[in-house]
């Protein structure tokens, strides 16, 4: 597919032509299929699913259940091992909330400082909770995390290993596949946090063979509300729900009740059914593209912004060696959120913060960081402008 | 308005003509406007709300934080007293899994029969674990909830109150106000699920004194995927948190975190930002058209169509008192999805189960029934094919 093709295939930039948009990593863009599978729900249909009998209710729920199977393919695992959640958050929240109840004290918890929040603070409050002892693998000196520096923390009492498999703020991928091979051997669990590797590469969970990962469809082209949680399904049966209500009950009395099997045990309430059924078309256009084209297009953008910025004096940039297409950059001593402020004036968006990952910052020894991210519409006209950008806030925050 | 001024707002009615949709509190139709917020949107903006500091992210939090303000001005609470969640179901189980931490041994939690299993479960879940007492409302002989009945149970352990506005699956109003203000002379919280309420009639937190309450989108004419839970801010404030990310978390290291004030304590992660920002168009357009309208329409109909059904031989009402235009029925045995298969053949949309609701079932001593749920946009013709078809489903199975 050509990149012209791509970049047309999203509306905002017909509307706000002179817009470059580079905080993909926060939240993608949407392509007008995906909102016109949103408009067709809403005008056709709009009926709940699973509980009607009648023709509007079961052409909704066919919608629905269609997406779980894509998805179950995308990730190559079992349709029943796929749940709807509101986001990354709330998955990775699930499976802890409802793990824990298997960490007894003294067990330990594997994760790292290069985590977003959502992926180490579930894991730091249930280690407080049942008195287990939460480690962090030690990043090496490019702040990434290795085989070598996991296999120093991985012990006979490690139960849980949470870790991210693309960093949000530096873009470093973890070497998982070894990790989870590593952690099975000492019959520990492994959560991927797969917000931001979901859309920039292909996974095959079962030839990684991460217990459970979590992701979002709004980082994914998808709209915002839904996220997934995999689960293998043997580990998903034994667990604990952690939400109950309609949907998720198999029978009820006063006293007690039994649970549906996964994937509805997890899924308590009315889904959120209209996003879910308009992420198919994200899926699609995905798999239509392929991730071939993604990774090369998203890596060659990738490394033209990288040269250009290098050259670019005051630039700061901590992340050279990422694996992703995301920079992390400071300039001098100027804050980033004025950084960004003036390259908003030229119409680049990008990321100032800590970026959900205060101990990456910590790591970092910098308050905050700026974040370019890319995604499948970006243009070497994005870089070029983006690079022009900081050269011109550089000059202005030089005068002072 | 005039009333087909309200049923043209729906663009569901000008492509599919025929339908009788009458299963609103299952979820309601979606009006033009709310579409037309959530494309425009996804087309305009797509970006982050909170974190960015780029205009379009400024322009995303200014409109999801004015449906906070629209919410809170709607209910008549504080705007920090509004905290978006997944849905009813999800703000319920939020309540109870925070709320559970200041339950102990013996403390009694009262509830009732007529709930949705989202509002009775979790409390279930949380006596089960931390062995208190959970106790039931006696129901009156027409299954309603009594401020007589209410008085039975309260003692000096009632810790929480947690029912149901209107039930479900009857269309009863419990008299909240009554039972919120007996509940406070013994310190016990009351928890209100508004879910089947919050567009059948005006509420406002502060005259009723519930100390939480809790409503759905998708039941409103809004979008899937959304969710509201008031809370008493100095409640709020002194509840943990129950899920860990992004944007809730003030300061983390490694070993511990603090929290941002409510609602933000609340909201982890990425929020449903589309859906929240298009929520606002459906509470405007309840308010343009104002309760007092809504609920004589909606009255007028289920007045009309209860007549017209109580004439009919072998339909056994289960609700003729109901305060709201819920009507639960069945015709002599046939069972109920059977029934809602032939409505469907009529185009009549109609749920048929337990209405995840098994207790009310139980009390009615019927494994399932059949309801027909009025909204803003039924007609007095939608209620003359109802009863048509009705006719025609209890004739077909009669000649069996």
């Amino acid at each position: 597919m050509n990149i012209d093709k791509i970049k047309s295939l999203f509306p905002i930039f017909k509307i706000n032509k002179e817009i470059v948009y580079l905080d993909s990593a926060a939240s993608s863009l949407k392509p007008q299929r995906v909102i016109d599978a949103l408009t067709y729900y809403y005008a056709n249909n709009g009926s709940n699913i699973h509980r009607g009998v009648y023709k509007l209710a079961s052409i909704a729920t066919d919608a629905f259940e269609l997406t779980r199977k894509n998805l179950a393919t995308f990730i190559n695992a079992l349709e029943n091992e796929v749940i709807f959640t509101k986001g990354t958050t709330d998955s990775l929240n699930i499976i802890a909330e409802s793990y824990k109840n298997f960490i007894n004290e003294g067990d330990e918890i594997i994760t790292s400082e290069l985590e977003h929040h959502s992926s180490m603070l579930p894991w730091q409050q249930v280690a407080i909770e049942r008195k287990a002892k939460l480690v962090y693998v030690p990043l090496d000196s490019d702040h990434k995390i290795t085989v070598e520096n996991f296999k120093k923390v991985l012990t006979d009492k490690t139960k849980v290993v949470a870790l991210t498999h693309v960093s949000n703020v530096l873009g470093y991928e973890t070497p998982i596949k070894e990790i989870a091979f590593l952690a099975h051997q000492k019959n520990a669990i492994v959560i991927l946090d797969a917000a931001q590797s979901i859309s920039h590469m292909p996974i095959d969970v079962k030839d990684l063979n991460v217990d459970f990962m979590a992701f979002s469809s709004h980082k994914m082209y998808g709209p915002n509300g839904v996220g997934v949680l995999y689960g293998k399904y043997e580990l998903l049966e034994k667990m604990p729900p952690v939400e109950f209500g309609g949907e998720m009950v198999h029978l009820t009395n006063k006293e007690n009740a039994t649970w549906k099997v996964p994937p509805y045990k997890f899924e308590a309430g009315t889904p959120d059914v209209a996003d879910v059924i308009a992420l198919n078309e994200a899926v699609s256009l995905i798999n239509e593209i392929g991730f071939k084209t993604i990774m090369e297009h998203e890596e060659k953008l990738h490394q033209y912004t990288l040269e250009k910025m290098s050259k670019i004096k005051g630039v700061n940039i901590f992340n050279q060696k990422a694996d992703h297409a995301i920079i992390a950059f400071n300039i001098n001593d100027v804050h980033p959120h004025d950084v960004a402020s003036i390259l908003d004036q030229y119409n680049v968006c990008v990321r100032a913060g800590h970026h959900c990952a205060q101990l990456v910052s910590k790591a970092l020894n910098q308050p905050s960081t700026l974040r370019a991210s890319f995604a499948i519409y970006n243009t070497y006209e994005d870089c070029d402008k983006l690079v022009d950008a900081v050269i011109k806030a550089r000059d202005f925050f030089n005068q002072f």
